[in-house]
């Protein structure tokens, strides 16, 4: 396991979520936040879904784009601010019901973190993969300048 | 320019675009539907935002997936599918403002379709760019089966 | 771990291996093959390296391309084909040094199959991260047509 | 057209390309230098190629991998070098001749660049296309240390 430089970094992250104004309008709740490794919840609602009712692709990687950021933003020192570079996501099954993003770092950096999201529903399907590159902003306040 | 098998395909798209009940919760629209290019649009709203007032990667996503989406299903027979197999994306620059998604196809197939976005803010600042794989499923309802 | 449907699966990809001209190009040798798993090596040679001296990011995506392409058709049925779709490959460090690509499968399909490689120096350091999809061709040859 | 910062980038970037022995060992020759848009050539040989007789994937990559990274290369300052964060590549067709690949910058930035290559054969067919983050070196040599 990685050992975080911010002992607050739990707290810290859970404060940056909640001013994820996108998130609460997806319904989306931080579940776990460890050190590389940070999972987002997403209960089901029917208007999260595309033509065919399905939870939408995009929609999948809002949650798995979070739980990346999350996990390298949990080994990034106090002060900081991040943001996503890019990422890619397959998906592997279409969804119909509750989901877990299941994000963790793969390669922390001092600049450049990599890290993986997996999705699951509740059953245990696997939905989709998502491989991600943030950049630190070392310096800059997570919050709306 | 590509030349649509089915004549009926803007408003199959249209139709298909008014059942994103995802779509609708962001409150983006269908502003363009030409063969083999569509743009969606995404008006500001506080509520799409990230913890640093920027509108969340995740939802740059959505708007680019579903503009590859009904760019590659404009070129598709009536009567079919499709889904998402896969998408990149890059962020560019943080955007605090209402964007344009612009889906084109790169490369039309009969299962794969291969289609990229760029996303633009009002100002014509370049916001993000995706890379999509697609595939047509052959004889399904594009509905809630 | 996955089960094969073909039981001579292990002997099909060797003798696919061996007709890869571009792997004996690069030096690139099959050292594991199991079920849903492919693991390719490439000893050190100074003619595979880029202006710094490093091994070329092209060549670790060629063996990274064609561990996960293996590890796909290990779980693939006698008489097929596949081609890859994409890959996406993340450099983690570089290398100067023997290099092993390990490819396995996160979700196979009929049509479809989505494959990660992680490719490894020999002191363990972790190079790069790859995520690919495949496609098969049912009743297509694996050779020259 | 972007504006080079350093009005001696062609000469760096074909010196930087020669010391790329890779790229003499698959026979890749560099046919263009531009601000921010370089061209890789590849005739065709059989060395080359998978079991099929394509080119091999991996090598598709290798050549986008260096046209988008000149290209980047071309729009930064002299004493500096560049790495791949990470590239993305989507094979449209396969591809039994001579190739070129085309690099083109579609972001330029202090730390980040995005590229895109397109890699076309001689009879115009579009056999991939990949989209590529790099990062900028600064103050480092773009030679072995």
């Amino acid at each position: 396991m990685n050992a975080p430089v911010d002992p607050q970094f739990a707290a810290r992250i859970r404060d940056s979520f909640s001013r994820q104004k996108a998130m609460g309008l997806i319904g989306a709740r931080l579940s776990l936040v460890e050190p590389g490794h940070v999972e987002v919840e997403l209960p089901f609602r029917d208007d999260l879904t595309q033509q065919k009712g399905f939870v939408h692709g995009g929609i999948l990687g809002m949650i798995a784009d979070t739980a990346c950021g999350y996990a390298a933003f949990s080994l990034m020192p106090a002060g900081c601010s991040l943001v996503t570079v890019e990422y890619k996501i397959n998906i592997l099954s279409p969804a119909r019901g509750s989901l877990v993003a299941r994000g963790t770092v793969i390669r922390p950096g001092r600049t450049l973190t990599v890290a993986r999201a997996e999705v699951y529903a509740r059953d245990g399907k696997h939905v989709a993969s998502m491989q991600q590159t943030l950049m630190m902003l070392a310096g800059t306040p997570d919050t709306i300048e």
